[in-house]
């Protein structure tokens, strides 16, 4: 259907946007799924073709456009060539928010320029091992000590843990047992601050462009100008920013569940069995049709969502809605378009495999399923 | 998700349809379930508040505002308090485009007036027995014979059908047999025209509100004058009608899927097991969050159609992708909200026993699932 | 795939109960669902037949043969003519073991010769309006009084209630508020005792032929020698014979699943759409091959669990699982089926359309699916 | 429930291989899965237990019990602990069956004891690049010249490709066109042969312990002294061993679904989440006897099946369905347990991880579901 979400200035920077996709990512992308992530250079030239400061205020080289219909454009020109651009999708979409919304004048100076340009990669450190996403029971601790606090915890499951520059670590300032919510504070960890190491880096089933890290802090001093935000508030801060988070996961999951339909049109149309094409199968032809009726509906559930999203108006229910849907949308679209693949469909070297893949995440991160259940029926009065 | 389709002129029409509702439907709505049809005084009363003619000209007694926003609005409101008024429905949605678009200035002059003051009750007799929804295989026939056409033939699923003072006849005018979809007319048959008979009304599983008949036209003499539109183009009509009698049966499936999950939402807040509300239990709340995230996915889609087809750019394509995407959801919907009534939900008595009931037709009328996707798969190139 | 389950005395009963069905039951069948119940003549007819007795001793006209896959058969043998036998299944399935397994000497001389001629139809009482199967919130009480109980509650969803010369009815005997399981009691109420009337019947959406009663009881003097078994033990009795009422409802809804497929091939074979038999539509044959699919996954788990059964091996939890899965199998199936009839599905002379209102209910009796999880999530160590 | 499927003999074999798979398979896993397949050393230590020669006579080393439920309990025992041998099992299942049908006395002699003992390993070569599974359109072509074939052609998807020291290689060796079924012929090429090489090593999502491979023949000379069977017989002998195939698909798909519930229920036990084990919640709960119903239905079905084809009467229609109800029951088995982990379930580490890639073969090779579908509906006369 027809979408009105977008409008010139949009279009221009999709146009942009595919350019770079085309040019820079795609001859490259199995190269980068081999080695894990996605290498600094990306960001640089993202930086420089101005793809990843829109948000960021002109006079620290951004675009001065905080619109997060950038952002969409972006996850949908990487799935459109059947990419993904993961850890740059964290750093806009999740983490830069935090920078945007909490930085003072001195940190703003510090720090957006380089993110701007993509020299200064960045992560958010949330997830604890054994808690998931369970902020009240997050055991990381920072305590004051003179113009330092000393920071101690262990994080798990970091996107871009390994290649960050700046760490928003999410820990505990205050030991009121009563106050379980909150005593949590942002604070900005640098690479190099003695104490803190990067572990393991974990291994997935799919998102192989992004690295995902166990990282260990033991009494790193964090000065409290690296404090982002108020001491103590973090639990609101987090909260607040989830609805766009889980926005975003949707954004990928119904770019991706488009392009796998795509993909599987252009295969089932050249792919002969029994004589036929595949495509001229009633069963193709009605698995394909399901397919695009529910990336449709994902579609503009998403869209209003964005809009109203744009409009600060999206509620954390309505969030919650939109990624439930689309992300399980996503998994019963890329599943049926594999099957028309066959035996093709299982090799890694068909983009479908690896959609496939990537998919499994996208109904547990940044929330599972079941947690965006429990939000939604709260919403119900239930 | 807060939605945008709707002014203030709206909201008015909304207030006084959902009184009328309230008032003059819902006390008697289980007689006329028995009754097995809405009583022409319901037409009546419509047609006095101004319900029945918002898109016929003021000249004839109507509103003089052709949006289809009205209708949505009068599905909404009768779905909100959980009926139908279901031959209403097919009257404004269904056959009065035919006659908005097609009546010449005499005809608008000879019905136009009963049909905006609801004294005027229509059909549309398409479907033949056996040969379902393909008018490429249409067997009626009208013979020109002086300045009347003589017809014959057979309809069935005739909606109204027994009530109908006029039905709008599709037949075959041409004889031509390489001209299978040329050769098809619309003509008005008036209700006590000789060789006219109802024949059987046909039991169905729900829809009680609603007769659906058989019709039988032996000979029957049908002015030239009583021919609607242009000899010969009657599939076009039909044709270009579809997108919007779809739209229709989404309308109503998102809305009375919304219902259920009101109702389910009542019920379960009140029904102890086991010593707690049933409301309680995780697998309570999770079901109707689920259920609530569809609704809320087929709201999103289908208020994007309607906003496309007030603006006159919806695509039969997307029409079909609505219908079938509401339909289904609706059964999903209503099928796992009905099971959180136990045993009341298999009783009559309970709205939502019926809402079942009438949801298991959407999948199959105004084209099936099957139809939708055959339509689907063509604008995918396939 | 080839049953293993019955041998030749099993197949002579079978020949029997098919005949019985096409010339007894089929021909009157429209109108036993018109009249909202089975005539006492079928039951006497079946009785004369040797259908009803054969697992009540000979000496009292039965056929001496206490084996569950007669039941079976009989069940079989009425969905594959498109029919069901309700209220006798509830008599045979339902209610004869607990007059088998706790009838003493006397009360067997009295009611097994009516119970196998077909002159005493029965009804079971369990379920409270506002408890439905939570028997430890029962609040009926039968208080001993001299050499009667006096007994009072109210019933509801009672299948056959309105018919049934006996019903049996758990009531509690104690009072002992910590005792809240053991105190129930069996006690049979026969037609005719004071204080014992018979209330709505009520409206369900299928299940036409079989009436589903409110039955009252106030001060009804109840024999002590119509106490059914032992004096508070009716908590164990009931769970005992639960499994057996839940395999009862599995085997049906295999058999209506299986008959559906029957139906819808037989339909699809002679209805045309777009000049092509239905069934010649690769989606009308993928659709009956993956109904064909389930149902045979359902009977190869239901003729393992009637072995077991048979073996006195069936677990409760296993119980569970078979009427879990079977129900929602025959829930699909029907409803696939259906779809491929287009609007004669919804039509009620068609029987695909009784069968799928019939099915909905499956889900629900005997306790709900959700009711079911629970057991079979305990059996887990959950 | 209960099975009944073995006996002694069988359980003994069963503790066996439960002791090889603990001490020899366990421990090594991990570097295999790195490596990519399986060691000749498994193979070697399997023949020297017996667990690889079952059904080869005692003359040649073999157990003399060609038995298929010594099969099954080899993949149970696999699943059991949460790894596959899915090479032994290619070769045990799918291979081994062509050379004890098939060979000859001087064939028995010269092949017999190595398949037995482990030190030759075997690989089918049936699909080729662009035909798949249609057998009618195979290409590669053996034209007799002298006392030798000359083979020409391409083959791929082939697993244990690139360790096999026999391929059975399916070619032409008729050139009548009207002739496309009668003309194919069984051929063992051994590794050495001049013209036969090994390309392409395919990766593939999961099943990471076979290798899959593309393999070439170019003018590869195969005396005729090894063909197996007779000359252009090869089409029936395919068509005969495909529903053993296909129950070997079964039999894993059953087998890993049930240790997937296994390992969440350990998980969600020791797991928590908000203070709880996550396997308190009722969402769990349910979530695992969905998971449990569905597996019984798929165990109670394939026990069946295995029972038929041990008394050499499973139809191919049965094992087409058995195949689709367990690996489509897998696939949702499996997701719905691999959900349970949350992000942990992503994380290869975990095995679940690793079901879920390796299920989602079971619905592709060794036919489809939709060939599986095309099947069955012919059985039903569609």
């Amino acid at each position: 259907m027809r979408r009105d979400l977008f409008d010139d200035d949009h279009e221009a920077f999709r146009a942009l946007a595919r350019e770079f996709v085309e040019k820079d990512v795609v001859p490259h992308y199995p190269n980068w799924e081999k080695g894990g992530r996605l290498p600094r250079e990306v960001f640089e030239k993202m930086g420089e073709l101005g793809l990843l400061g829109m948000a960021i205020p002109e006079e620290f080289g951004g675009g001065g456009m905080p619109d997060y219909r950038y952002d969409v454009i972006l996850q949908e020109e990487a799935a459109r060539a059947l990419v993904t651009l993961s850890t740059v999708r964290t750093q806009l979409e999740v983490i830069l928010p935090y920078f945007l919304h909490y930085a003072n004048a001195e940190q703003r100076t510090r720090w957006f320029p380089g993110l701007a340009s993509g020299t200064l990669l960045s992560a958010v450190a949330m997830t604890e091992p054994g808690t998931g996403s369970d902020l009240a029971g997050m055991r990381s601790t920072a305590v004051a000590d003179g113009s330092d606090y000393v920071l101690n915890g262990a994080k798990t499951f970091i996107t871009g843990g390994m290649q960050a520059d700046l760490v928003v670590v999410v820990a505990r300032t205050s030991t009121d047992p009563d106050d379980r919510r909150k005593g949590l504070t942002l604070l900005v960890v640098e690479d190099g601050m003695p104490g803190f190491t990067r572990g393991r880096e974990l291994e997935k089933m799919g998102c192989k462009v992004q690295d995902t890290a166990e990282l260990s802090f033991v009494d790193v001093r964090v000065p409290a100008a690296n404090v982002l935000g108020e001491v103590g508030e973090a639990f609101g801060y987090l909260g607040h920013n989830l609805p766009q988070e889980r926005l975003t996961v949707a954004v990928g999951s119904v770019a991706q569940a488009r392009s796998a339909i795509a993909a599987a049109i252009d295969y089932t149309k050249q792919r002969k069995a029994f004589g036929s094409p595949v495509a001229s199968f009633q069963n193709t032809k009605f698995e394909l049709a399901a397919c695009s009726t529910e990336v449709e509906a994902g579609q503009a559930m998403l869209d209003r969502a964005v809009q109203l999203h744009v409009e600060g108006e999206l509620s954390a229910a309505d969030a919650a809605r939109v990624k439930l849907f689309c992300t399980e949308m996503q998994q019963r679209v890329v599943d049926r378009c594999l099957q028309l693949f066959g035996g093709y469909g299982y090799m890694m070297e068909y983009p479908i495999a690896r959609l496939y893949t990537d998919a499994r995440v996208t109904r547990i991160y940044a929330g599972t399923s079941e947690v965006m259940k429990v939000i939604i029926a709260k919403s119900l009065g239930l």
